[in-house]
């Protein structure tokens, strides 16, 4: 087993790893994740994808304000530009499908900025539902796909 | 179903909601979640608990300082003292379980810091290992209990 | 003139003014602003004041986050709990009107907090509205009311 | 009217629009705003502009910071460089003009940034002076001219 | 030797220590430090105590913004409520002595929130002179003065 | 004496510099600082700069940390890219040396970045220690080696 974290200098101390020698590309990277809840929750949320107030509205602004502070929150991420953030929202049975996509003109690619933002808006939604269900839960929250710079396309097998 | 969302007023727009009337208690919450990845990654992160680097540490400090910002990232959440925080990690076979635990002595449960250590302490563990692992996935990300204020305690069922 | 900025010392300089002898008491402030815009843009946003899609639920959001980050902002304020925070944005011909109302139980008054959140809902607005009407502007922006504390009542004369 | 808000989608959901196509070049805003307040606040805060204590600088600063903050507050900003910012203040009889100048070699304009280092100047300026005058008021926040872009200059009418 | 870091658990991991048994009392910090220059230096900034610019007053403002901001910074550091905040400057022939006085009506003490003034003052100040004097440095940071609490009065032997 | 600081405008108000026209470069920057403290604090922070426990790892990542917000503590620092970090620790008899190393592909010299860093590790190694040595200070942190933009290659004398 020779592979080892980038983020661990030979020492393994903690660090920022240089990306001077990086061509600044256009990255992209999309990532979900699921809020677990229950069917009255779904109900109260909206009909048919038609919001009752403003709680998706809330989630996905969340998200996208996440995806910009993703190096203040992972300590060892790259502070980047983004060129494009949209998180989209959509109701199943018992649960809602968060959707993040993200964009960069920069050195590194945006797959912590889409979880990021995955994350924060799955965050947002338990917030909004804990009164009617406090056990909700946020799961899968998972790249699915990243694009761009030297190692190019991965899709999640 | 009479049921509403405490986030929104009677016309649908998101508020804080006003605490001015609750006490000032102690209050405790535990939440818990999952970074899924492999036996190769769990090798690196190191053996028995005893960790080969800073990589442990990094998701343990990236975790308390989150709870922290719960307020910045979560739009509705009251911006509250924190009395404590603690951010446990244990390695299983291919995954390694979180648990946060965070105390108040303030007017809101604090919940929603739990579960936001636990996502953040994920985030930053996906972000360490997906050099090795790029389809890790933080999930099962949940409140166990929590207690304090008028409710008094939570235990998930 | 015996009157003197509370936020100088003798000497001129700036300083945090000790509220250590102030009681913590519930505190209300409401404050207001206007965006100056066209009738096409008032189209866009709504009508009735239903809104047509996330721009009136955008402004609202990020107005009630601000009024947490005012201590970030204004370099003298206090960083205090809020208990409640609600932006109400109505539809005129050509204009929105804002209004901020904050609470807290704390130290100092929150009249800051409910400017800062009038003045970024406008200028969130401001930013939806650009590419339509850049000549926009954000203005009156100003307490109406503040409640509690030592100065009692206050209403805009 | 076939105009629209580019920061919505075809369904009415926000989102930060995509730049990534666009050039980065050098991009120039100046905004202005004004504080009303009374002929006694402006005795207290200089005469001839010759500032009497920090109050002037405290404002200038606070423009200043919240100019590099502007992605963190107005939720659909993209994170930009900014290659310079200057917020002048200039006394009136019972007024002062804050003027702001932001300059970036990124690929989106710079009008929100000036307008958001107007407006927090303005708030810092209100916060030093309520004591004295409650009443104030922050407003005609307004971009004067933007250059730069594939848009090029535009002169406020 | 029993003595133990209060920062680390038994098994040496990190965490932000309960405080919620300690009492919310007044409790006072004084931390001084200095910026080692030339006379140069001194002379640009000022002659007898009167600064020739914003220079000494963007160092204050700087310390008082970031001691507010101690928690976000210092990972361990509780969240907690300022009740004041004063950064003194004073020039020496070759050097400016920082000092910084905070207060607190809280369950910790402030003394991290006073070094942070001083260091970020110190910071701003050499950002200020680096064009004149690259081999500034800020040193002797360091506690004179705590109050209140438990522990009571310590002062720097 | 014809020197000024570049910072401030010919009336001597702050200004952030205008770097539009200076080239996007690699640019390094390398600066250090000391701990002192007492020899019971080395022997509980490690032996043979093996850690103990979380407190090296949580200083490291601290100062990280505290790199990539340079821009948003000192009022004049442009927020730019960072391409890397390095904290690196070194324990002496009484002592801990700390070094960080930023570098960045932009416009501006990333000295203050490091100098942040340093000050911040050397913050957080204070917090963690000052339960066992309430008398420790942070000293000499000081730039030892810039290189790169058009002043090229700067060691500390």
């Amino acid at each position: 087993m020779t592979k080892q974290f980038t983020h661990l200098d030979s020492s393994g101390a903690a660090r920022m790893v240089d990306v001077s020698g990086k061509e600044a590309t256009t990255r992209t990277a999309v990532a979900t994740g699921v809020l677990r809840t229950t069917a009255e929750v779904i109900g109260l949320l909206g009909a048919d994808d038609l919001p009752k107030g403003d709680a998706l509205a809330t989630a996905r602004i969340a998200g996208i304000m996440a995806a910009k502070r993703t190096w203040e929150l992972v300590p060892l991420c790259h502070p980047i530009s983004l060129s494009s953030v949209a998180v989209e929202l959509a109701l199943g049975p018992a649960e809602v499908l968060i959707t993040a996509t993200v964009r960069t003109n920069d050195r590194t690619g945006v797959e912590m900025e889409a979880l990021t933002a995955v994350s924060v808006a799955g965050l947002t939604l338990h917030d909004m539902v804990k009164s009617v269900d406090p056990a909700a839960s946020v799961t899968d929250v998972r790249v699915e796909r990243k694009e761009g710079g030297k190692s190019g396309l991965w899709v999640r097998p």
